[in-house]
């Protein structure tokens, strides 16, 4: 989240093929890391991503024909950073709007939408949106977020309501003071957990003895 | 699904390295296939299994040690077959069940039980007992695939109520003769969808307009 806008971090291509092209942080997997040492290293080394709230692997991108000459297959991962994070990224890289995407390396627009759309389908079954929040937060944040991220509008009263009865969401106990337009301080809040859970599946599913 | 447990197709390596241990349909991607082309045509090609309800990517298992030799890489793919389809499957393959595994070549045991638990889960939040069931069932039938499959009991009573208000299960409005130990006809059932859908996303998330 940038600027109240779901955004993907791009670095533009100095070389052929697709030279002046954006495209995804990634390369090549060494001989002695598996798929995600090696996704998390090149994240820190290329483009200062020290700090994921959350990795999970997408998808497997395999057509024959997806980079020109011998043949990639490649792994791809979603990442997430909160909004607060802000990594000293290089001049070549940049952060951009997922719905306002530059001209794409590769098959990389896809991947990317892949990404967006297995974010967008999680929000509304698990407890994700710990990864782009902050630590502690307003309510009418937590709407930006969710809003930015869905592509669309939500209430900030329904979002609390449904974070809040699944167990997702608590008070902090604390408050901000008001901006300048006035009004009562607004509470913060903050997520229970930090590591994904589907938040509401069929109890009667639920192994016996369990919550 | 057989004999009301959960199971996993597997044949018995001839040669060495592992040889005589069981492990997973698979092979090398072709160069004019993606990975999942590659997986539908080597389960059909090898274990005759060409009807595969659901499909999914599970993931890369990409330890750099996970295979003696030159490195391998393996996308591992979760597919699933009706209970009563029955492939002919060649001399060496057999159904083997989940929870008592013979000894496994390489990773396979850990790609079996992160299967395993991707169903699982997926069964709490989503319609995909539709891939494990026949196209019409009795309510006792599906509590039996439910139950071999999450490796618990569950009542038919509670299964019937939670996958009918989600809407996705109707009955057919037909019914099977009772068994030798008599009493009422039973009602079949049959799933709404044959593509997966999360049943229960938080409604309030739900994009403007959509259902």
């Amino acid at each position: 989240m940038r600027s109240d806008t779901l955004r993907v971090l791009l670095w533009q291509r100095a070389l052929d093929p697709h030279i002046g092209r954006w495209s995804l942080p990634g390369g090549r997997l060494r001989a002695d890391e598996d798929v995600e040492t090696s996704i998390r290293r090149q994240l820190a080394e290329k483009v200062d991503i020290r700090e994921l709230r959350h990795v999970e692997q997408l998808a497997v991108f395999s057509a024959p024909d997806r980079v020109p000459g011998p043949r990639v297959v490649a792994t791809a991962f979603l990442g997430l950073v909160p909004s607060d994070a802000d990594p000293v990224v290089p001049e070549d890289t940049a952060w951009h709007d997922v719905d306002a995407l530059p001209r794409t390396a590769f098959d990389h627009e896809a991947i990317i939408l892949r990404a967006r759309d297995r974010l967008r389908s999680k929000l509304s079954y698990t407890n994700i949106g710990f990864a782009l929040a902050p630590d502690a937060f307003t309510l009418s944040a937590l709407r930006d977020i969710y809003s930015a991220a869905l592509g669309h509008k939500v209430s900030a009263t329904n979002l609390q309501r449904v974070l809040s009865r699944r167990g997702v969401l608590k008070p902090t106990g604390t408050t901000v003071p008001p901006g300048r337009s006035g009004g009562r301080p607004a509470a913060l809040y903050t997520f229970t957990d930090t590591t994904m859970q589907v938040t509401d599946p069929f109890a009667v599913l639920r192994p016996p003895g369990a919550r």
